[in-house]
């Protein structure tokens, strides 16, 4: 793998780069749609890519419980399992220790878990996991980490903090595959402190990408934002650096503005199957009694396939009626709003009109 | 509408044409892919066209409940609103006095009955059943018929000939749009002589085109298939016969060869999202666990976008894993499958071929 700053906003922090791997090149900042199962719910590999997605997530401790690795490995690999022919970052199994907490417990050597779909018993080591994920064969792959929630306190994110380093060690020396580009996670709470603590010491170890793990998961926005502008000053300027689990407008754009190249997240496609759909001008609800009889697009600034053929009363109908249709075309029409916010992020950093551009489309985002 | 008899088979009754409506031309034989709510599941209109399928079937009975007819008109049209440019037909809500049989009650006025989504009261004369299609919009719309189940006692189902006979006068007298062609539609159950009862006087009316109901509702294929002979072989040649509610290649084919125009059911498009799908050694259950690591395509003979890029292992892990895009995939494939079958059909007929067609289809189909 290998990153290039193209160009720098004259703010000195938000930048438009080039990541290449061996299944091709991602223009950044960009967003990775979420396959957590192998599949962006609903979609096809061909409407991702005319969707302009040019790289996907995938989560692997959800394809280690399910399909499982010895049908993976039979197909060649998870690129070949699913038909996507672009990288593919895949999340090491961290997040799920925090949003699975229940059915968790974790030790200095590892996570025992229970699956959630049948409650049967496994055990993950940082090393088990960098095995699974060679197994997978993802471009760009992710340490085992201990995530946290927001409101833990500072003994506990101190401990996981000295973990997810303890653990990125163990990743390290266990990375089989040199195809592959291993990132280390920075850990921390909304502890500026800790934060500082986890870069210092996940940077010491040199990896070629860092990722911004434990926010947005329940503190405020402004939390966040502080934590984060802190965090990624501190990272090193010619690396990729990674914001997990972050996909809102509001939030891609002050994470592009922070200087981060890549996020992921399932709220486009997630919030879509929920009815609540992107538009320039905020967002709504399809469900919605109002559009029962509503013939115009979801967002007339939108020239997606959707809004191009659909209306929101039609879209309104098949929501009612549970048709699978209407999950479909919600999803394709998120996730085009967000892939060309994005582009828009890009060509702003290359025009130098960052600031204006966020500060236009906030405004408008704001209106409804 | 024009209905044109291209080719004729060497057996006399097989003919391949065109059926030429207000939105578009239809080749026959054709299967229509069933909308009932306004959507072929999971399925956009492009992809309807790009699978060949020139005209779809909706429900009058279940648009009328849901979203409701001043939606449907306020959108100008059952077209508009589904955003569907070619033709279609409506079905008027008589296999529903069958299929949801005791939320309904049937008299001389027409059809009591309770809605299946909230348990509301309505009722449906065969003069309401006209002004809803009408309003609808469709291209061939259908009067209101009484299908009885296929083991009624001969009383009953000469009762359900003449109340057939007697709403369709009330329906052809009330038709209002002059750009709709209303069908006669000719019950009768498995009884020949009632059949012929049937036909008789259905055609003493003169409708455009005649529909042949109350078959493929439970009877054996032989009877099915030796009333269904008896029953065209009455019926004007000129005139588009359109089989109601058959849609399995065994069926397609027969009613072919027995001289019908038009089909459709959901049977397809049913079977794909329970995982069952077509191949031309007959079908598979794509869920089953000889498939999890099956690199095949479904079907090493289909070139439809799915067979090009899924392997039966992903497919089996989307069904395992309830995701989505694996009840749409199945859907892409076993609707690909009928229409290619149909085009092979109309080719063979334009050929006189069909016997050996059918015959080698057939033989090939009972190989798993």
């Amino acid at each position: 793998m290998e990153f290039k700053v193209n160009q720098i906003s004259s703010n000195q922090i938000s930048r438009a780069g080039t990541l290449s791997t061996n299944h091709g090149e991602v223009s950044t900042p960009a967003f990775l749609p979420v396959a957590t199962q192998a599949s962006v719910k609903s979609l096809s590999s061909h409407e991702i890519v005319q969707l302009g997605a040019e790289m996907l997530l995938s989560n692997a401790y959800h394809l280690y419980l399910r399909p499982g690795l010895e049908i993976i490995q039979h197909a060649g690999g998870l690129h070949e399992f699913m038909s996507w022919n672009a990288p593919i970052l895949t999340d090491s199994g961290g997040f799920q220790i925090y949003s699975l907490g229940k059915l968790m417990r974790v030790s200095e050597n590892g996570v025992q878990f229970k699956s959630h779909i049948d409650g049967s018993s496994h055990f993950m080591s940082p090393e088990d996991c960098m095995l699974i994920q060679a197994t997978l064969g993802a471009d760009i792959i992710m340490p085992l980490d201990h995530c946290l929630p927001h409101d833990s306190d500072t003994l506990d994110i101190k401990r996981s903090v000295t973990r997810t380093y303890q653990w990125a060690i163990r990743a390290k020396q266990n990375q089989t595959n040199p195809n592959q580009s291993l990132f280390g996670i920075v850990q921390g709470g909304t502890s500026i402190p800790l934060r500082r603590e986890a870069v210092d010491s996940i940077t010491s170890l040199d990896f070629p990408g860092y990722a911004i793990g434990g926010l947005s998961v329940g503190e405020s926005a402004h939390l966040m934002y502080t934590t984060l502008e802190a965090t990624t000053e501190l990272l090193p300027f010619d690396k990729p650096r990674y914001l997990m689990g972050v996909g809102s407008p509001e939030h891609l754009i002050k994470g592009v503005l922070l200087g981060i190249d890549l996020f992921d997240c399932v709220f486009p496609t997630r919030l879509a199957r929920n009815g609540s759909l992107f538009t320039s001008q905020g967002r709504i609800n399809v469900r919605n009694q109002q559009f029962k009889t509503n013939l115009d697009p979801i967002d007339g600034a939108c020239v997606c396939l959707v809004c191009t053929t659909y209306s929101l009363s039609y879209i309104n109908h098949l929501f009612r009626s549970h048709e699978l249709l209407g999950y479909r075309l919600a999803t394709i029409h998120n996730l085009n709003f967000i892939l060309r916010l994005m582009e828009n992020l890009r060509a702003a950093i290359a025009t130098d009109t960052l600031v204006e551009y966020s500060n236009r489309f906030l405004d408008s985002y704001a209106t409804r």
